[in-house]
């Protein structure tokens, strides 16, 4: 089996996309008649949620290389929303999607093993995530469970190291002394992932163990894929979070390979902006979303020449 | 409403415990005949580890200060394991038990409200939990919304400041340059923690945004109570992981006050280790814990002279 770059790279190059369709069901961002349903309580809020992911899954698995469910909208919504999680991971998957669940766990030892259990190789007929994000604080410990479980099943892991809020920088940006004098923290937490995945590069030179850099910071972006050239970028922050094609053109390398970008409301709800309004209003929202999602991975690809 | 530290306080006088109760359902660790159950597959595991934890719960309701249930092992069944976590934080907050939940969540923005939601304001008849472990890797984008979501409901939040894994230091004990000159990761963190939670000290005088800080590491324990002293603490890494009561007794101030100290597998698989297997046996597990419980509150009490 391929390792899970591979598998992505494989995705990106037989779609043309680059992009990674962000599913964030938002209760108000549902188009009517869901919107309806999600207030008729918890199970209905979980049940519409549901629907509207699958339907936009559906119709981006053309034009995506991959989708990222976001757990904490389904867990917002309890039990229900969590076992609406997994039928909607497992509706992508059974669509062939590469499926990035953003859950950003972190725990240590067998308390890692758990969590990456829960993802990897989850119980009775669930179907593993192809990738899973996690955070890198608390160092290598934190991270082998995962990387281990992963490669069992081909996937990966995406870990934090430069995110795309204002505030990333109050750490992340803080500069290291001694050995590492000058040195940002995201870049040495960017240096420890790639030693984390270097005994997994796989045909396309990368690894399986990725990190998620933050299209809103292009020069830590572009600083970044010089530094660790074989670690795969998940990269948030496009649209709604204000960074365009130009921003993100630096995540990639000379073939086009290296990184998806992340678009969720600029997707999801597409339906309630121009030009997709007019064009497909709200009972078009899933239509409205391919349209979204197939001028998004052109626009990416004029930007790096392709 | 008085403020989570407070209310915490308050449970640590009323039951002279400093001792917060890991409930860790590793299926492995389940005695007989819920170990039979487990095997039924997900759905007799989950059903296992609900009524192992309750029970624990039920056992340990007078001698510990807090339960902690941790989100990995019930995540690793799947919905059903889910399920099964709601269930345990709604029966321990029934019991009264300040129900501290170790997800160590982590997101910005409207996706850290959603984490915030699913916990401190959960759907439907389900009780929000006392207090979250949260990472705070993100900076203040990713914690505010916690901290906003509990302050409603009372409750608290703890950040990862310096865990007690062996690889902590990877990251976090890094020290940084500039006008930070020589101080280490974990303690700009814990300075960060502090400044989140400044705006809500209690009466106690701590805030509701506490800190990790691992029993591993009693010389960083200590210099973080020294030097943010508002700060509440969630010890790990007692018993299984190493550390005693004597190291542990840095975290508390001198009214005993300021830490929850968390054991886990000593405490709720006490029943396979001596003085407890021989008195009480495998069917006596409930009662080992609560032994191992009160034996543990004592050692810390006497290690801190009350």
């Amino acid at each position: 089996m391929a390792n899970y770059a591979d598998r992505l790279s494989a995705a990106i190059r037989a779609k043309s996309s680059r992009v990674c369709v962000g599913l964030d069901p938002r209760v108000d961002g549902l188009p009517p008649p869901l919107s309806d349903m999600a207030r008729s309580g918890p199970g209905g809020a979980a049940e519409a949620c549901r629907i509207f992911c699958c339907e936009i899954a559906d119709a981006v698995a053309d034009c995506a290389a991959a989708v990222k469910p976001q757990a904490a909208f389904f867990e917002a919504l309890g039990p229900a929303g969590y076992q609406a999680l997994w039928d909607v991971i497992a509706y992508a998957r059974a669509l062939g999607l590469v499926v990035i669940l953003d859950a950003k766990r972190s725990d240590i030892g067998s308390t890692a093993e758990a969590y990456a259990e829960a993802y990897f190789a989850p119980p009775a007929d669930l179907p593993p995530v192809d990738a899973l994000t996690v955070n890198g604080y608390l160092g290598s410990d934190g991270i082998r469970p995962f990387v281990q479980a992963a490669e069992k099943v081909a996937g990966g892991i995406y870990v934090l190291a430069k995110t795309s809020n204002s505030s990333s920088g109050e750490l992340q940006d803080l500069t290291l002394e001694g050995p590492e004098r000058g040195v940002a923290v995201y870049r040495r937490m960017a240096e420890l992932i790639a030693k984390w995945g270097a005994a997994g590069v796989g045909e396309s030179g990368y690894s399986a163990v990725g990190a998620v850099v933050g299209a809103t910071y292009p020069e830590q972006l572009a600083e970044l894929r010089a530094a660790v050239p074989t670690v795969p970028f998940l990269v948030p922050g496009y649209g709604a979070q204000g960074a365009g094609a130009a921003e993100v053109a630096g995540a990639f390398d000379d073939d086009g390979l290296g990184a998806v970008v992340n678009s969720s409301r600029g997707i999801i709800v597409a339906y309630r902006t121009e030009p997709y309004a007019s064009r497909y209003g709200p009972a078009g929202y899933a239509a409205a979303a391919a349209a979204a999602t197939a001028d998004m991975a052109a626009a990416i690809n004029r930007a790096i020449g392709l």
